[in-house]
């Protein structure tokens, strides 16, 4: 498999053996790990971080052109939230693990996908 | 001027005096002010903070039921980001200070008016 791929697989199992939601996220500029992170909904009782955005919060004020020049590994298919941060950094690229959405109506409806479809 | 929109301002003032960026949020639910925030990229180097995102964070989690009778008073027009986390938690009314951008096009292209209509 995909060696960030498996960074953000690591991510979830660390997010798991914490006692959260097993999801896990890196951020790759030019072929290294910029950012990592996992959900912490449960661990930090955060409503925002999703381990898209951890990954994003971890790697710190980047430039546009970073962002621009980066991929987003997830392991599952990004909510609207994390959808809106990946637009609004320019991120053009996200490789996905699980295409799945994690039972919530606005996450299926508002995914990754629909998004880039619009815009 | 209502109430919660100068809390949101009181916010952004807050965050221009620790040296931020001077926005500021204030999620209401019926009534009374569940969560207060502000934009903390100066002062935290935050990627994710904005100030709805503060808001949101600092409500703590909330029943899907809270967010669908919850107001997100917010002092600028929120960016893609926010605006996705505004989409996930279903919160129905969005109450700006104004509408225009902070001069980034993707939050000029994908602002709250542009998404909503859409979804």
């Amino acid at each position: 498999m995909d060696n960030f791929m498996q960074a953000a697989i690591a991510e979830a199992q660390a997010g798991f053996a914490e006692g959260g939601i097993p999801i896990g996220s890196v951020l790759v500029h030019r072929g290294a790990v910029i950012g990592r992170g996992h959900n912490r909904r449960v661990q930090q009782g955060s409503a925002i971080l999703h381990g898209e955005m951890d990954a994003l919060e971890n790697a710190g004020r980047q430039s546009a052109q970073v962002y621009r020049d980066s991929v987003l590994y997830t392991t599952l298919s990004p909510c609207a939230m994390s959808s809106g941060a990946i637009l609004l950094y320019g991120i053009p690229r996200v490789v996905i693990g699980e295409n799945a959405d994690a039972g919530d109506p606005a996450s299926c409806r508002l995914n990754i996908t629909s998004l880039l479809q619009q815009y």
